[in-house]
């Protein structure tokens, strides 16, 4: 945990490399009680995936491909054949937890493409089972990597004693460590620029008031807590300074999918002057599908109806839970990736940082 | 109760004729408890409206208003001047429970005048109570009656099948009766228009959640209920038809001061092409002051940081809690008056409107 330019002070998920387990930190529980859980069982990390322990679109695609591993080492030696079609019914658990982060299919076709070549050169399920694990360990270490990248090249956007206003958790809680949005936020600390942040407390789940406060409170970054409809008012009063955001999937031409309320925000920051951007990796950019392809999560009414088990509003009332919301491109200042800041015009500029990679 | 043209279901606020006391629901127990108090002790009166039992900008100047006559009833038989500096007293205590609610200072004015007037000519202290009580039911059955106009005046903008989005609580239990959004609501479902309602839960108090819903069940109204930050993916998916809100207070130039989290549903309203509509009554213009005038009300941080006494985020965090905001002209589509429906340009019109009433 010592071996990277900043101090990794918040891991979300994690391997256990003598016990072969996915960990993770139950954020459901935060910032009350900070309850780690470890498992190789695939069924309970589908569990934990789809209830929102671990959750944050690249904890997500992390925590998939080690489950994947896990599970791999799980599986009692048996017909190749067989074993592989264990290893598939494993990734399809996984595809079918969330459906709108881009970050969990990028990682499991990433595993699927390691597979085929496994498939294709005859390997034993002994190699293979190496071959997945370090390929998922491959995928934690190069988010850990981007975060930084996105964490340093945020830097030229935040001016010193800037008031930063974020949005649900983009934070070491929702990446394999730094996080999106909190990697700048985090960075800009650490080179003194004395900086603050105002979280938005982000319902129905509240994981602004109980993530990203709890991150920045462990760092020493002052924050101040919102209710998300506050928003408005506060830039109106130039409280904040500029906004940055993570995000769960942007397309080709700069739509960004993100946690519900982002949408909102960048209304308002547009309204006021204030920049707006947005953090994520590459591996976050869906360069195939337009804003038609995107399924926005709908999530069960109690999350909305019940705030830690207690009631709001009467049984019989009924509740949407839409998970994400879509804010379009004239409203996004800039996106910061691990390659680079991207400007507008996104439908061009995006698909020349990720042809980078390929290239 | 019922010489009204509609159903009376709920009441806030009311006069106890036989004892002089004042009642109210207190809205922090609903909906799970339908909690009445009464009582003529204008320190426990003053409370109720500062810790929100009794909230609303029409029904804070209601309650001040028959605050003041229970009030009036109770002191002693003592010389004419000094009953007439209790008085005094009282209304000073009732007048600095809440600063940004228009009604309050109007309602209070308003006693003031007829206290004045009653000095002058030379009244006996039992002539005097009866002027105040009188003169604080008119206030009630003038609310009452303004609110039926404002819900029949609300109809032209309410086609049949509409679903209607209404933030926080502008209902019968913010007002003397029906409301002031929800008698559009309430008129637009008697008249069989096959309306529904979405809801913002409002936090940090959850009016919405806790009270709007509520109401609206009682009157069989399909209501659903959203966290505040669905509001803008609601609107772009297009399931919502137009907005009605109320209205703390009304600046002589279109400035509308409502519940937190109204300007940014405003501007989503913009953006999607949504109507955007404020109910009030023309006590609740402002003809006097301008924007610079306006005092937002900041309240406690554990509104914010609790949830009926559950605490969402660590003690050490602070929390901003601003309960009110402000909404530009440009984003008000009309505003819904009990002398008709008021269209920009505001800055002409609503002084014409208000003008009316002197004339």
């Amino acid at each position: 945990m010592n071996s990277y330019k900043y101090p990794l002070k918040v891991r979300a998920v994690w391997w256990n490399s003598d016990k072969k387990e996915l960990c993770w930190i139950n954020t459901l529980k935060l910032p009350f009680t900070v309850e780690t859980v470890c498992s190789n069982d695939i069924d309970r990390i589908v569990k934990a995936i789809v209830n929102m322990e671990i959750r944050g679109a690249p904890a997500i695609g992390v925590a998939a491909a080690l489950a994947v591993a896990a599970h791999a080492h799980r599986i009692s030696s048996l017909n190749i054949e067989c074993f592989y079609d264990e290893i598939e019914k494993a990734i399809s658990k996984l595809w079918r937890t969330r459906p709108t982060a881009y970050n969990l299919f990028w990682a499991l076709s990433r595993l699927r493409n390691i597979i085929v070549k496994a498939k294709n050169n005859g390997l034993t399920q002994e190699e293979v089972v190496e071959l997945i694990e370090r390929e998922a360990l491959n995928i934690l270490n190069e988010d850990i990597e981007a975060n930084i990248r996105i964490g340093e090249y945020g830097q030229e956007l935040v001016p010193s004693n800037a008031t930063i206003l974020t949005h649900c958790n983009a934070g070491a809680l929702a990446t394999a460590g730094f996080g999106t949005a909190l990697s700048i936020i985090r960075i800009a600390h650490y080179l003194g620029k004395n900086i603050s942040v105002v979280a938005t407390e982000t319902r129905p789940v509240l994981q602004g008031a109980r993530l990203t406060t709890w991150e920045l409170w462990i760092e020493g970054i002052p924050v101040k807590l919102i209710t998300d409809n506050m928003v408005g008012y506060i830039m109106r009063k130039r409280l904040v300074d500029l906004v940055v955001v993570g995000a769960d999937r942007i397309t080709r031409d700069g739509y960004v999918v993100n946690k519900i309320g982002t949408y909102m925000i960048a209304l308002c920051a547009k309204r006021n002057n204030i920049p707006f951007y947005v953090a994520a990796p590459i591996t976050t950019i869906d360069i195939n599908s337009t804003i038609n392809d995107i399924v926005i999560e709908e999530r069960v009414e109690d999350e909305v109806k019940k705030i830690s088990g207690y009631s709001i509003t009467l049984d019989d009332i009924p509740a949407l839970n839409y998970a994400f919301d879509i804010t379009d491109p004239d409203l996004v200042t800039a996106i910061i990736t691990d390659r680079g800041i991207v400007k507008p015009p996104f439908s061009e500029n995006l698909v020349k940082i990720v042809d980078k990679r390929i290239n």
